[in-house]
C-alpha cells in the first residue's frame, strides 16, 4: 500500500548516510564540539548569510522547541502561539513541563496575524492587573504552519515589527522549513527569514536526516549557558557528530533545498490530481502537506489502498484528511495514486 | 470616595475577628491539626451533608487552585477550563508552574457547556495521535464564574455526568461560593454542589475572613499525601488555627450565608439603580459582581466619584466596567451611588 | 502538660492582635499595597538602616524560601546549602519543586564554613566538565541554624566575601532571626546582617505574629517582577494588610526585639536547669532551641510530663531531644520544668 | 596523540552501521513502533530471560535517567542515590528539572551499601515530621559505578531486598552495563540483574552505537502512559528505527557482549601496565575505567602524549586521572601507551 501518511516514515537520504559511513572511524570530540559539527554550522551560516550565528544541534522538534523556548524565557513568562500551533497541540505539554504557559491567539488558516498579536500586546500593556497574568516573553510561529500555509515576506516582516516594538523575541519553528522555502509562490528566502526573527530551527528529521534539528540564533543572542540548559533537558547526545555529519551533507551542494524541491514537486502533482477529480480542499496549501475534506464513505474506501492521516471532522459526514509528500516520495507513488483515483470515481 | 472595586479590600467580619481574639492565648497544635480547625471542618461537613469529607485549609485562591489541581493530576495530564477561567487568566501561570497544561474550551458568558466538554473529550478519545497531546485529567469550573454567572442545578449535573462518563474528576473553584449560593434564582444548594463534583473550595477571603479557603474533597478522594504536596507548594502555615478559627466562626449560625446574602441584597439594589438609569449590562449577573458597558466619557466622569474596575473594551468608545459588592458593603454606599447617578444624568 | 515542643504553637502577641483589631474596619488596598504594609516596611527599613531596601511580605517560611530562591536563580542554577539546612531537610522538596537543585556542603554544628564554600567554588570553576553540572547561583544559610548555633560577625563577613568574590548572592533564612540577634554573646546586629548579605527574611510566625515573614532585599536587587513570581507561587494573599499590620506592631517600640529577648531569657534558664542536673548537650546553643542527648528510658519518663521533640538518635540508647522556648513561654513553665527535673533525679 | 579520555569519542561499530545502511530504504512506522525496534526488543527480552519485559529506546543517558525516574515518582517523592551518583553530579540538574529531589547517601567507592540504605529508610519511617520531608520513591544505583566498581550478586540482592521491604522500586543505570557484565570476577549476569531490580537501562551509546539506550521495565511495571511522558520530556525521536536497528545489531550474535569484552581486555592490559610501573590507583576497578593518583608534574608530562581526564585532586600535589578504554580501543593504542610509560620512567 502506498503511503502519504507523514514525512518521517523513512530513513536518511543516501548522501547523508554516506557521510556518516565515511567518517565513522574518525574520533570526533564528544558533545557536538567536533570538526564535522563545526563544518556543518559554517555551511549553515553561509546559507543564511550570517557569519556570526550561533547554532546548536538537537535530535527532534519537540526537544528543540522546549529547550529553545525555555532558554529564552524568565520563569514568570509565557510564549505566544496560535491555538493550532504545534507546541500547543502535538507536543504532550513539553512547554508547560518547563513551567511556561502557552498564551494562545486565534489563527487564520494556521497563521498568526500581526494585528491580532499587536492588539493582544497592547491590551496586556494597558491591563491594570497584568502582574496577575502571565507576561508574554516570546512569540512562536511555524513556517510552514500546521496547515501547510506560509507567511509571505510582508506578513513575516509585520509580525517581526510588532515583536520588536514590544521588545519580544520571535522564534520560528522550521520543522518543515525547506518545504516552505521551496514552495511555489513563496517569497521568503532563508537569509530573509533569518533576519526577520531572533531564533529559528532548520528541521532535518523531515528533510533527509535520520534525526536532527539545527537551532539558529541569528543575532548572537543565545543564552550563554545554552549547553547546560540543553543538558538539563536531556537534549545533548554524547556523539554530537551524528547530527553534525548529517547537516554537513544536507548543506553541501544545496542538498537540503533539492530534497525539499522534490517533495514540493510531488505535492503539487498530488494536489492537481485531487483538484482534477473535484475534491474539496480544507485549505489552499502550497507545501508538502495537503488537506482535503472527504466524505466518510470515501475516506474508508480510499483508506484501504493508500495511507493518509485523519485530521478531524468538519461535520458528521466529512473528515479532514492529510496527504503528505517528502523528499522520499517517488513518482511511482504519485502515479499509483493517480490510478487509484481514476478507478475510484 | 465610595468603592465597588472588589470584595477583598476590607478586614474580617467582627464575629470572625472576635473568634481569633477569644482563643488567642490557647496553645493550638501547629500545622492545622488543632481542635479549632477540626471543629470548623466538622461544621463544614454538616453544612454540606457529608460526614466523611476531607477538608484542608489554605490561605488564598491561587494557592488553593494550584495545590489542589497539582495533587489530582499525573505529570502528563492537564486541566480542562474555559478560556476565561480564573486559573487561565488571573493567576500568573500558577498551574503551568506545576508543569500542567490548561486545556481551554470556549465559554458562554463565563460558563462551560456540557456538550462542548463532551465533544472535546469524545474527539480526544478518538484522536489517533492522542499520546502526543496532553491528556485531560481534571475538569475545572467556577461557581460563580468570572462574569458572575451561575450554573443551574441541571447544568451542573450535566457537566458532572460528562466527567463521570470519561472518568474525570470535577473541581469547582468557589472563591465566591457563598455569593453564588445566595443569589436570586439559584437552585444549587451547598449539599447538591458537593454531591456533583469531586472537590471544591469554599472561599473565605472574599466572604468575611482575613484569609483562608477550605478545600473539600467530598468523596474521601484526597491524595493520601496531600499535606506533603501542600508543604511542597509552600501552602502550609505553621499556625493553622488562624484559618480554622475563622471558618469556625463563619460556619456557626450560618454566618457565611448571612454575609453572602447581604452582599447579594446590596448587589441587586446596585443592579436596579443602573437598570433604572438605562445603563447597558455586559452580562446578566445574579451575583455580587455586575458588569456594565459604559461610554468612555462617562467612565471617566463616574470614576472620579466611585471606584470600580475596568474589565476590557467592547469597542474604542465603550469600556466594560465591573462593580462589586461584598459582605462589607453598606446601605450608605448604595445610597451614595444612587445620589451620584441621579446627579450624573 | 507543659510544652517546649516548638515556637509556633501559640497565637499572636496581644499587641500584634490589637493592631489587627484596631484597623479592621479600614479599607486597605489589596495585595500588600496598603498604607499599613508601607508603614511596616518603613519601620523595618529604619531598623536595618537601609532606606532603600525592598520588602515583601509572605505567609510562611517555606513559601518565603522557595519564592525568594526561585526569583534569584536562572533555570540551570542551584542553591548552595549545608546538608542539614532547613530547605534541604524540612520543606518537602519545595525548592526542587521550582526545578532548582540544592547543592549540599558539609556543616559544622549546622554552620557553613567560608573555607569549605571557597573550596567548593574554586573546584567548580576549575572543573572542565562544569557545563554538565548544576551551576551554583546563590548561597543559603540560616541565622540561627537548625541546631540553634550562630555565625559571629567575622564568620558572616568571611562567607559574604567568598560569595562576592564568586559573584554569588547570599541569602539568609531568618525564620528565628530575632532569637539569634538577642542571643548572649551574639555580635551580629540587624544592620550588620543586612549589609553582609543580598537578601534575608525576618521571621514573624515564630516571633509574635499569627503568620508572616518579611523578605528584605537590601540592595534594591529584587527581581523586577517579584510580585508576579510571588503570585505564580501562590504566595500572595489578597488582604496583604493582615501581614503588614502585624509587622507594623512588631517593629513599633522594638516589640520584635523585646519578644525575642524574653525567649532567650527563658531558654538560658532552661539551659541552666539541664546543665545543673548534669544533662549532656548535643551542641552548645545560645538561642531559643536547646538540644540534649538523653537516655531513652529517661526520654520516655520525661515525655510523660513535658512535651519536646525527638531529633534523631546518637546510638540505640540515646535520643537527641529538642527543647524550644518562645516569646510566649512563661516563667511558670520554666519553674514547672524545674520541679519536674528535681523530682526526676 | 592516543586517547583514553572517554568511551564515546568514536562512531558506531561497523556491524551496527551496516544494519542502518541495510534497512535505510525501508519505510518504518515512526516513533519506535517499527518492526526493527520490535525485533531488537525481542532479542533483549531473550537476553535477559524475561519474555514480558517492556522496553523503550531513548537517545542518551541523561534523557533515559530523567524520563524513567520522573515516570516512576509521584510529585512529592524523591530518588535515593549516593552523593557521587551520576544523576547527582553530571547531569546538570536534569532530575531536579522534573521537580524531584535527589536524596543522597554516602557511598563506599561509588557504591551504595544496603545497610546504609536500610538505616536511612528506617529513620525516615520513624520520623515524626516525615510529611515535611521529601518521601523516598525510588532507589537509583549504577552498574558499574562512577568509579568503575561493581556490586557483586550478593550486594545487589541485599539492596534489592531492602527496596522490596520498603516497597520502593530499584532502578539501575547501565550506561556502561556491558563493561560491568564482562568484567573479571563479576558474578552478576544480565538475567540476574534484571530479576534484582524493577527497571534498568542498557547503554548503547558507550558500547557500539551512535546513540541509544534501552530502558527495560522487567516486571511489566512501566507507566501506562510512558510514551506520553517520553514525548513531554522531548525524548521521542520520530524515526525510532534509528535506535531499534542499532540494538538489533548489538543483540545479534552477542555483539554487545563481545564489544564489552574487548574493552575489558584492553582495560586490564592498561591496568597492568600502570601497575607494573608502580602507579598508585585511586580505586581498584575491574571495568573499563581506571582511576590513578598521579603527581602533578607527571600529569602534565604524560598529558602531552596521551589524552585522559582529570577527576579531581587528592591533595595539592596529586591529581586523580581517569583512563578509559572502549570497544573501539585498539591493541596499537595500548602498545603505544606501553612505549610512553617505558620512556617516561
Amino acid at each position: 500500500m502506498i503511503s502519504f501518511e507523514c514525512d518521517y516514515n523513512n530513513g536518511a537520504h543516501p548522501i547523508v548516510l554516506e557521510n556518516l559511513v565515511k567518517y565513522n572511524s574518525s574520533k570526533p570530540i564528544p558533545y557536538g564540539f567536533d570538526e564535522f559539527s563545526e563544518r556543518a554550522k559554517q555551511k549553515i551560516r553561509e546559507a543564511i548569510g550570517m557569519p556570526d550565528a550561533q547554532i546548536f544541534f538537537l535530535t527532534g522538534g519537540t526537544q528543540a522547541n522546549a529547550t529553545t523556548i525555555d532558554s529564552m524565557l524568565y520563569q514568570y513568562e509565557g510564549v505566544i502561539c496560535v491555538g493550532s500551533g504545534h507546541i500547543n497541540v502535538h507536543e504532550a505539554g513539553a512547554v508547560e513541563f518547563t513551567e511556561h504557559k502557552i498564551i494562545t491567539l486565534p489563527d487564520v488558516q494556521g497563521k498568526m496575524e500581526a494585528r491580532v498579536l499587536d492588539r493582544y500586546l497592547d491590551d496586556f500593556m494597558h491591563d491594570g492587573n497584568k502582574d496577575h497574568a502571565v507576561h508574554p516573553g516570546l512569540v512562536y510561529i511555524t513556517f510552514p504552519t500546521e496547515f501547510g500555509t506560509l507567511y509571505n515576506a510582508a506578513e513575516l516582516r509585520d509580525i517581526y515589527q510588532v515583536c520588536q516594538r514590544y521588545d519580544l523575541p520571535l522564534y520560528i519553528d522550521g520543522a518543515r522549513l525547506g518545504y516552505g522555502l521551496m514552495a511555489d509562490g513563496n517569497d521568503v528566502t532563508l537569509p530573509y527569514l533569518a533576519r526577520h526573527c531572533d531564533v529559528f530551527y532548520i528541521g532535518g528529521t523531515k528533510i533527509g536526516a535520520l534525526c536532527g534539528e539545527a537551532v539558529v540564533f541569528s543575532g548572537r543572542n543565545a543564552h550563554k549557558h545554552f549547553f547546560s540548559i540543553q543538558k538539563q533537558h536531556g537534549a545533548v547526545i554524547a556523539k554530537g557528530a551524528l547530527i553534525g555529519l548529517q547537516f554537513d551533507a544536507l548543506f553541501t551542494d544545496s542538498l537540503y533545498f533539492r530534497l525539499s524541491q522534490h517533495a514540493i514537486d510531488m505535492a503539487m502533482q498530488l494536489k492537481q490530481l485531487f483538484q482534477e477529480k473535484g475534491y474539496q480542499f480544507y485549505v489552499d496549501s502550497p507545501t508538502n502537506q495537503q488537506f482535503l475534506v472527504i466524505r466518510n464513505e470515501e475516506v474508508e474506501r480510499l483508506g484501504q489502498q493508500v495511507a493518509f492521516t485523519h485530521f478531524g471532522q468538519t461535520d458528521h459526514h466529512h473528515t479532514i484528511c492529510r496527504f503528505v509528500t517528502s523528499w522520499a516520495t517517488t513518482q511511482e507513488e504519485i502515479d499509483e495514486l493517480h490510478r487509484l483515483l481514476d478507478n475510484d470515481k
